[in-house]
């Protein structure tokens, strides 16, 4: 696979926001050997420094005055409401010929505010690669985070072709399936699947009291897992999708009240339907997941083996 | 660390129901070589005898009449309904010196039914070792399910502190850590963090569309793992603790409509609020847990390179 960088106007890839994903992103495109050049641009220099020290980054940098002008890729990660200001205090200091994108967990909002950099150079095309944790820095950052997980690519109207395949050639090459998808669709299914879900968690680990902890198992560690995330970053996801995310967490709130009448009516066989839908739903998602680790077998080794 | 059936009746180990626990149970009493003999109670004389072509059961039997007169130990692992009448069943084909126990997620009705089993022979100590998985059957077993995690044990007035430590020394023979108990206040605090989580999970999941599931990631899959367990276990285990469960469960609504308010005000510090308590809960769970491996570590490596 080529590396959609490697054009006449350089290959210095730039990562602006170095946490998690921005390591992740830097881990496996040197893994896989894609850049000549790892920079990446944060506001604190000791953590950059950092990131350089553990080979995650070549060159740290707190100025966009310092972005090298072989710049071929930015991927900006930063948390979601500051991305279309980065992408715009970003895009002067490029070369024209770089492109632009980043891993935002919402796309609607970003994508509407930078429509006008569809049609004009440098470019930006927005994306959401599934893949995270709920840790967070570059430390937790893994060269096999987007492995076999899907992308989600959000062109609008003006996007040439060429530069869609550009970022989708990007994210395959760091071994995801990207898939395209109007930004409003995104922001209307990821609500449901991620968002909501995260609510979820967060309700269930609040609504625990410190002391009933020392009596919970892997089940509730499992089920509380996400809330353990970043809660600033997803003051500012849970903002973004607001609407979505009420609508979803109205759904789940639904499906619990059929639950406390089930119980309230002792009605065994209401409550064994309830438990034996989300039991399919769960086997559904596992056998996705285990197609998706055979095909990542099938496909991915050779890739794994030279990279 | 001397096995609690090493006595003159006899070491025979029956457990009752030879699913994921009862399967794990075998598997770690055999690691350790606490009993002579592991017999397994059952009603599908073809699955038992696979139990003992995999070496998990030495037999398989399918009636009390069959219970060997060196029984020692019987441990109970069916479904929650079923466990008193099951206890009361096997008693009189028991030698006096035997004692049982159970491995019930509930503990309250179970304990109340078997109270005059607390000073007759033999006798009967309710427990809840808090371990498992959403997976089911003997295959899905694991010798090491129990180490390093927490067993409850319910004595209830009459018992001999002799019956107690009997039962509880079998369960720290297996690894566990145990912890005496109330019954109600066992499933006063199991409602919370087990049986709530478990109606989180799959509320979450039956409120996701299957043609969604493709767009979801790791986390959604950790919230919803629970939801992949055996409906009509849990629909017993819900029924047997039906007030607290409910009550539990309008806890997390409560939770859930701060969010949605939150939402709605379009209120950052609220949100960022109910996210940082959600996250200082699964801090304390990630320290405990941690702090649980290291004890691990530092008990029971010698009691590893034993068994």
């Amino acid at each position: 696979m080529t590396a959609p960088s490697a054009q006449s106007s350089g290959n210095t890839l730039v990562i602006v926001g170095v946490g998690l994903i921005g390591g992740s992103i830097a881990l496996a495109a040197r893994a896989r050997n894609l850049f000549s050049r790892i920079v990446g641009l944060g506001r604190n220099p000791a953590r950059l420094q950092e990131a350089v020290e553990c080979g995650v980054l070549d060159t740290g940098i707190t100025a966009v005055e310092q972005i090298p002008h072989d710049t071929s890729l930015v991927v900006v990660c930063t948390p979601v409401a500051n991305i279309a200001a980065d992408v715009q205090r970003i895009a002067p200091h490029l070369p024209p010929s770089a492109i632009m994108t980043d891993a935002g967990s919402t796309k609607r909002a970003i994508c509407a505010s930078l429509q006008d950099f569809a049609s004009q150079r440098p470019t930006f095309v927005g994306s959401h690669p599934i893949a995270g944790s709920e840790k967070q820095g570059f430390r937790a950052g893994k060269a096999d985070l987007f492995l076999g997980k899907r992308c989600v690519i959000c062109p609008v109207n003006d996007h040439s072709e060429t530069d869609i395949v550009r970022i989708e050639n990007f994210w395959k090459s760091l071994g995801m399936d990207t898939q395209r998808m109007n930004p409003s669709r995104h922001d209307e299914i990821l609500a449901r699947t991620s968002h909501v879900p995260h609510v979820v968690a967060s309700a269930l680990a609040g609504a625990t009291a410190s002391s009933d902890l020392e009596w919970t198992g892997s089940g509730f560690r499992s089920t509380t897992r996400v809330a353990g995330g970043d809660p600033e970053l997803w003051t500012g996801i849970l903002l973004d999708n607001s609407e979505q995310v009420a609508d979803g967490l109205a759904q789940v709130m639904n499906q619990f009240e059929r639950f406390q009448t089930a119980l309230a009516n002792r009605d065994s066989d209401e409550l064994c339907r309830l438990l034996t839908i989300a039991k399919e739903r769960h086997q559904l998602l596992e056998h996705a997941a285990c197609s998706s680790r055979l095909d990542q077998e099938v496909n991915l080794t050779p890739e794994d083996e030279s990279g």
